[in-house]
Formats: structure tokens, sequence, C-alpha cells
């Protein structure tokens, strides 16, 4: 039998509806901070990745899926979301001055070719957020705050805010310099001898090494006054809104574009949630637009597990308003104009489609959590009548066709 | 600059919001129907539509994304959502007997590689509903009403059901047969010169000879007995809920795997919405496992074209309950932890980022058509009050910071 490709995932059943529950939830939290969406394309060029990403970066250089089109276009299954929004938002010249603070949100699956384990498919889908525009303590917290809001609605209260702040231009070279003389005497793996060379910052977020840096000297402290005073705005202001952000030197995220905060969420086992930072230079570097930036993704898999974890289902239980047996081919015939009449309605009704005995259709509609079940049968069609069982009140009464949507709405 | 991908879109603004509000509805009226949601991934092994959807199809033979992943496996991107559907039914096995009738729907996103045109990219997105199980006219029925009450709800009334049936076993053969005889002394193109030998009735379907043939022989002269009740008892079943089915003999549908009634819906233009129809040894073929089935799918973007053409909006227009306007540095942190106390009500607010001037901070709530607008000064902030204008009644009041919520939830 031909299975599905490996790292890739069915949502079915519980899964799908607890994955559906999130993204409305997160719909109507994002409408609350005015954030409208984008829906960019599934595969974009290949270059945009390695421009917007880097090319030094795991992702692109090990983890993308890309193809040649009949045309030999190279082509690349999106690994990320914030690359194809600066695309688009360039592409469609959305950044007008009127339009900004451009406050975009999108859903989407990414796709990165890496060794399956769990919550970290080869396809999985990310909900992120990007702000164009405002350069500032007060947006820097709304992006925090947005993504701190998520998870206390979902009941995923239980996190903590890391944060740190990368220290940029002539003082991030000096930082880079001194970062290079304390890690060159370190005993590093192989892949951290290199990126000392091409990008020593992600040495300190080596899965293998990172532990061996407690002493690593301090970005904040190679900090511009001016930075100084917007990253103690920005703690100032998360305080002020209810938020203690652990301040972790360590903390520097995997890729290449961030230039101001960076930040993560984690949860009470200290794995990451989410997290996300300020871009300032990725809209000039892909389309010569100076276009401050930040933003957060996380990925729905992730949240989801961590859900499951705390044992907290947000998706409403199955249920059906009523359910219908007919029992002849006429009161099948008359079950197919009252279903969609009550459908119409708005109630959530189905019937047995199946043929199924008496007995086991009403097993069936005790599965699907009915509240009512309505019983067709000849004689009953004869006297214009149906019988309804409420299935909570145990009560069986006839009722003539015309009260019928009155009763299953319980009016 | 980096653009999309050929045949792919951005969507934003307007577009993004009627996409999404298109979803809303379809999502409202397969809750009513009773339909539970299935996410399969983007991309499938190769081999699964070559079986499933037929390797003579123009789909499969000319128009897949199809690339190795670095085990050389060969995946394509999906191009259709029937044949996903029932390998993860057949995968996970979810056909057994207390789950049928399975009714199943998704949205996702396809992919083919056609020359682009209005209304048809390359990526495009479909929204589709499978129900395995049961086999009869009922169940056709539902599946064509609610594809039918879809267009009614969000205002495509004017559209026309077109109907036929597919001659099965031993009466297709015989049907085919003198369907070679009626084509063979036909002019018709080179393409369907093979067609003849491969798939006959796809010749019917042929874009540039389908007009030659409104004398073809008709395939419901074909049916067996049985095949015949079932369609008269589809065609009344039809007609019962106010739809009146137009039989078309020339029907056939692009796909291999129909072999019942299959549909189009068109609009007034005779232009074609959306399509599905009966296939009930699909499941069989790629699983072993006998379970009729039958479906529809339609394009979002068509759909959306289709409303746009009517001139008919189904999204809300853009609003806010209040736009909040800080005149200092204090008052923007003040700011800061208003936003929340507002949102977390579940109210939608804004606050102006980027440090407009009064007037133009005015303008941009305009733009936001915001309900609301709470200006925040140092001489407010000792008062402990903020000033709010009622955008609709023109109305500006001080308000104590304890009421402010109360004030902009106009209570």
């Amino acid at each position: 039998m031909i299975q599905k490709p490996r790292g890739t995932e069915d949502l079915i059943d519980l899964k799908v509806r607890e994955y559906f529950a999130l993204e409305v939830v997160i719909r109507q939290i994002v409408d609350t901070f005015n954030y409208g969406e984008i829906k960019t394309p599934i595969f974009e060029n290949l270059e945009l990745f390695k421009r917007g990403v880097g090319e030094e970066t795991d992702i692109v250089s090990k983890e993308m899926y890309t193809f040649k089109d009949r045309k030999d276009r190279e082509l690349t299954l999106r690994p990320e979301g914030t690359a194809p929004t600066v695309r688009a938002i360039l592409e469609n010249k959305m950044y007008i001055n009127e339009n900004l603070p451009l406050k975009l949100f999108y859903f989407g699956s990414m796709f990165r070719y890496e060794r399956p384990q769990a919550g970290r498919n080869r396809q999985f889908n990310q909900f992120g957020v990007e702000v164009f525009g405002p350069k500032s303590p007060e947006i820097d917290s709304e992006v925090i705050c947005l993504s701190s809001t998520i998870l206390n609605t979902i009941g995923l209260e239980n996190h903590t805010v890391h944060l740190n702040y990368l220290v940029n231009g002539d003082q991030r070279k000096k930082y880079i310099n001194d970062l290079k003389k304390y890690l060159e005497p370190k005993k590093i793996c192989d892949d951290c001898k290199k990126r000392i060379e091409t990008n020593p910052l992600r040495v300190l977020d080596c899965k293998i090494d990172s532990k061996k840096f407690d002493d690593v000297i301090d970005m904040k402290d190679y900090l511009s006054d001016e930075d100084k005073t917007y990253f103690d705005n920005l703690v100032s202001n998360l305080k002020n809104i209810g938020i203690k952000p652990i301040v972790d030197k360590m903390l520097v995220r995997g890729l290449d574009y961030y230039t101001g905060f960076v930040y993560e969420v984690k949860d009470k086992k200290g794995s990451t949630l989410l997290g996300g930072g300020r871009y300032d230079e990725l809209v000039n570097q892909l389309g010569n637009v100076d276009l401050p930036a930040a933003g957060f993704g996380l990925g729905m898999e992730r949240i989801l597990i961590a859900l499951q974890e705390e044992e907290i289902y947000i998706s409403e239980p199955i249920s059906l308003d009523a359910y219908i047996i007919g029992l002849s081919e006429k009161a099948k015939q008359f079950a197919n104009i009252l279903l969609l009449m009550l459908r119409k309605s708005g109630l959530k009704v189905d019937f047995d489609f199946m043929n199924r005995s008496m007995k086991s259709a009403f097993k069936q509609s005790e599965k699907l959590n009915s509240k009512n079940i309505i019983i067709i049968g000849d004689n009953e069609l004869k006297e214009n009548v149906v019988v309804i069982k409420n299935q909570i009140t145990k009560e069986e009464k006839k009722v003539a066709f015309e009260k019928i949507v009155d009763v299953i709405m319980g009016e």
C-alpha cells in the first residue's frame, strides 16, 4: 500500500479538531491586536532563501526541498515564513507610508528536510507575525505580548520569556572579535570550529557545546547608549504588562537576519515554544527599502504537543443536534427534505445513511453524541408527524412537521 | 528584486479577507452537514497519483510537480485532493464499520503545472468533500446539496446543476465499443485520436472537439435496470430539495476514477464552478478495501472570481473599536497597558506606533475605520483619565481609567 512520505503527517479526528481550535483562538487574538492576514505561495525561488535566510544557515545549506520546474527554474518549498513575507510586501509595494505599521500574520506549511522526531516533521505548520515600519520598545513589546497572550489564552500560562539584545554596527564587530578570542581556546565540535569563522554567534546556539559557555562575554556590555536605553525601555514595558523577561546572554536564535531584540518563550521544562525578534536589515537586503521589522513564529504542532502534555483540550467535543432514522424508502426521501430544513436553520444534523438496524442506528447516534433522535416511519408520515426522542431528558413525543425545527432548537 | 514564482499568487488585503470569509462560510455549512476535517501532506509519493488519478490523464502525464528528495524518493506536490484522502483513510484505517459513513472535508493548496491564466494558477486552493461507505441516491443527493447550499449561502443562487451517470461493468464495455464506432468517422484533433484508444470517454471532454458530438450516443441508454432506478431516485431526491438537475450526456469529467453519477455546477454563463461524482473503485484500487465513495471539489479562487463578477463581498469591512494616541513617553507606556486591557476584553484596538502628528494620526484612525479615538496626554494621566472621542456621535469626553473598557464597549 502507498504510504505518506517520511516526515509528514495526516491530521485527522481529535488532532485536526485541536489544530483548528488553536487556529481559531489565534485568529481571535490577532484580530484584537489588529493584524491582517497574508498568504504567500508554498514555494519560492531558491534565491530568496539564500539571500533572505543566509547560505551559511543549516536551513539553507542542508534542509531545503529544492527542485527544478519544467523551465529549469529552481524552486524551494518554503522552510520559513519571514523571507516570503518580506518578498511579498516588496513585490506588492505594501510598504507605503500610509500603510505603516504593516501588521501581518500568516498560517502556513513549512518544509525542512530534517531527521523526523516527535514534534519535528519535515512538513510542519507555522503561525507567524511580522510588523513592518515602526522601531520602538512599544511595538517590540506588542509582538512579545501577542505571543504570550496566545499561550495564556489556551492555558499555557506556565511559560517564561527569555530575552536578549543583539549588538549592532561597529560595536558588533568588536563583540565578534572578542567572542572569537573567547571561543578559540575552547574544545568545541567540528561544526563549531567552522562556525567560528563563518558565523561565530551561532556557536552559542550549538546543541552540543552551548553548555560550555556559561562564562561567555555578554553582548549587552557592547551595546551603544541608544541601544541600552532601548533595551531597558523594552524590559520595563514588558514588566508593565505583566511579563517578567529572563535576560539570557546565550540566546542568539538560529537565523542570520536578527538585529535587535531576540526572544524565545519556553515551557516549564525549558523547551522552546516559540521565538522571534527584530530584523531591521532584511527588507533592505532583499529590496533596497529601508524598513525596520520584527516578528515571531510558532510551530502549531509544537504548541499542540505542549497542550497534550498538560492534558488541555481546546476543541469542542463532537455533538449533533439531531440524528434522523428513516424506516422506509418513503421515509428516507422525506428525511432528505428534513435534513436540509434543519441544516438551513443552522442545526447540525445527520442521517443513518448506512441502513443500520434500529439498535445499531441508536448506538451510532450515541457515538455522535446526538441530542435528539428523529424517527420517521410510514405511519408517522401518514399523520404528518415524526417521533422525536430527546436523548438528554429521555422524553419521546410525536411532533408535527412544521414544529420539528422549533423542537430541535429547544424552543 | 526576487519575485514570486510564475503561476503563484500572494493573497493580501481584500483578497485574503474574502478568501477567509469564504472558508468561514463553508466551514459553518459543512459543520451542519456533520463532515469532519482531514489535512493530508502537501506532497505525496508520485506513485499515488499515477495509480489514483491515472497515468493517461493530463494531470499526471503533463502537469505535476515531481522531484526527488535527498534519498531519491520521488515526491509530487499534490495536484488534487481525492487520492491523498483515500491514501489517508487507508493508512490510518479510518474505514472501520462503526466510523461509516466517513464524511470528510479538506481545504488545501493543489499544484498543477499549467499555462497560468485568470482563475487558473499553478498553485490554487481547493475545498473538497469525500464520503466513504454508503452508496445511495440519498448520500449522492446530500453531496450535491452541500455544494449547492454553499453557493446559495454566499449569494451565487444563479447556478445550474448538470448531471450525468456513467455506465459501469459489462455495459460500460458495450458502450465504449459503440462510442468508438461513433467517434471513428469524426474529424477530431490529434490528442483525441490517441484518446479513442486510451480513454475514449475523455474525447467528449475535449475543449476543441466537444461541440461536434451533439448527436453522440447516450450512456444512460446502456445503464442496467438497477443503475437506471438509482439514477431516477437521485434525480427525484434532488427535485424534492429544490434542485432541478440538467441531465447532460456529454458530462464525463476529466478524471479517470468516476464510476456512477458525475456532476458539475455552472454559473449563468455556463462556466464550471465546481464538480464531483461517485468513485466506487478507487479505494479498492489503492488499498484492496471495498468502499464506495463520492465527493466534490471546488477551487476557492474560482468561487472568489465568481463573487467578484457579481460584485458580492462576503468579508466584513475593516474596523477598529478604538485607536490610541499617546502624546508623551509616559503616555505611550500607559497606552501599552491600556491596549492589553482592552484587547483582553475582546476589543479590537490599535495604537499610533509611527509617532504621527496629531492630524495624521486622526487620518490614520479614519482609514482604519475606528469607532473611538483615545487620546492620552500627561495632563490626563495626572487626573487618571483619558480623552475618548466617539467617531460616530462625534462626542468627546474625559473618562476615568476604570471606565475605559465600559465606554469603548458602549455600555
